[in-house]
């Protein structure tokens, strides 16, 4: 399997995306890396490192979209960014997957535009896993699609499922729809008109409330994209804040040093859950491929596992699986 | 000053409405206060109590709206609710404000259709108080109205910031739009429109994202109703998820009695800006009279503080303030 790694992806390039890839090449010897960005970079950070040579391959693209370019931008002024070139290689059946920790914005107009959408699906989208007292759930629309339509999440529900089933590896996952109160007509005409469709499915929890989302009721939360961009950045939000307001109380109380770190130690292993770097990256569902992104500050490890979850989603076939369920 | 408090509203009647109203006029001379709901219940429950009885009157209303109650059910089939009897005495001018622990959705219903909106104001709203590191910001839509036009936003992001300096005693407060992302061309057509109306605010500070809200990035978050019904939610089930989350940590790794119990003092400490019994009840924004709700959970602290707020919306003359802010 060759899965190409977007070399100065994220905050941490070329870095942390090389070191990440060779990693997950030593822990899968199935896994063979095809580095793209620009060539001189990834030569000069590999020079240091030590690698089976035979499974590691160059493809040279001189543009980094930024982070802070916008989708559109980055797609028609950096036509042989590490992003377009890494997409098209996919899509010309040169690697079986790409994975970026770079602009999630440009990484999903390039997947959505050079690869194409899955026979019958009505719009990609983005999931996160997100952080609950159950373990890991699973946030659909993550902000790719800012208002949907009923059908689409109907649609987003089944590949929320199916995401949930094959990588989380989570059995029989519950999908809830995130709304305003628990009973069917709440919400806009929208959402009314949404339960409908969902309700039809067997796994349909009916909606759930903001104050469902952290003890992690459902497995799958549904939501169109503006609404689930608002909850994962509150959500990841949390344990920073927290630990400040800690800081600041056992400052104001005068908490002697030894009980400080007895409780900043158990504040990290409580909120080790929050930790997104143990998922690594989300695939963009709905795609015609396997494009995986990862947040911008992921570690080495952030990437290794996001090429691990590129190479399950391969090996479970997630792609023929969302599309037998739509027909 | 006549406080009408709603008798039966809230979790916890008739007890807890009365000995917080009770309370209220105990701590503060000018204040008399008019119990709406069933005579007897309210007399029982007075019974035992002692007061001024000269500062305390009683206004039968023999039905209860309960929690479940649509809000259209709740005005059409129970036409002599304490709702909607107490709406009508501070409508015909028996009261200066009314105040309720009961059902928010019937409360604004009968607050909006009874009393009317103000001179120049498209909707009525709520707005609710939120923790943050800097203490509470005011989250504005809190649930009322799903789906906001732009020119919404902009009368909500003043009625906020007149709520958050004159009640909330916050010196020139700032107005944060929610939104997917900080540049101004984020979020959906109606955020686009809605960023160009408020830009021409003085105090208008641009975008805030989802991780901007419990840093307390600015004064007042502005978002529509369904957002910002979510962002409450998911707010108040942090303090309970993470004593949860912190008490299976200690569990796990047999941390002694005397260490989980300053743990859990500290984290009480740290985690009660997120009481909402301190500030007791918000006040529906833009209806033509003073009526304020609080959390169905309300304590009798609650209670009392909720009725010291409907004292300051009428001594600082909240809703002239808020008209002449619209001309």
């Amino acid at each position: 399997m060759i899965i190409a790694v977007d070399a100065v992806g994220g905050d941490f390039y070329p870095k942390n995306p090389i070191t990440g890839a060779l990693r997950a090449m030593e822990e899968n010897p199935s896994v063979s890396i095809l580095f793209v960005g620009p060539e001189n970079m990834i030569r000069n950070e590999l020079a240091s490192l030590e690698y089976d040579t035979s499974r590691v391959d160059i493809l040279h693209a001189p543009e980094i979209v930024t982070m802070e370019d916008t989708a559109s931008v980055a797609i028609k002024t950096k036509p042989y960014s590490s992003i377009t070139v890494g997409i098209k290689a996919h899509q010309q059946g040169r690697c079986d997957a790409f994975v970026s920790a770079g602009n999630t914005g440009a990484l999903l107009a390039a997947s959505t535009i050079l690869l194409g959408r899955l026979n019958g699906v009505l719009r990609s989208t983005i999931a996160a896993t997100f952080p609950t007292l159950k373990g890991p759930a699973l946030l659909i629309d993550a902000g790719a699609n800012l208002e949907l339509r009923p059908e689409m999440y109907y649609q987003f529900a089944k590949m929320g499922s199916i995401f949930s089933e094959v990588i989380l590896q989570q059995e029989s996952p519950t999908v809830g729809l995130v709304n305003v109160g628990e009973e069917r007509e709440k919400g806009t005409d929208i959402h009314k008109e949404a339960y409908k469709m969902l309700e039809t499915l067997d796994n349909f929890a009916g909606n759930i409330e903001g104050k469902d989302i952290l003890c992690g009721t459902t497995n799958v939360f549904l939501t169109d994209g503006f609404t689930g961009n608002i909850i994962l950045k509150f959500g990841e939000s949390i344990p920073e804040m927290l630990k400040l307001k800690i800081a600041q109380t056992m400052k104001e109380q005068k908490v002697d040093e030894a009980t400080q770190n007895i409780v900043y130690k158990l504040l990290k292993e409580s909120l080790s859950g929050f930790d997104y770097q143990a998922i690594g990256g989300v695939p963009f569902l709905g795609v015609n491929g396997v494009s995986l992104v990862g947040h911008g500050n992921s570690s080495p490890a952030a990437i290794t596992n996001m090429i691990h979850s590129a190479v399950n989603c391969i090996r479970h076939r997630l792609n023929e699986r969302i599309v037998s369920s739509l027909h």
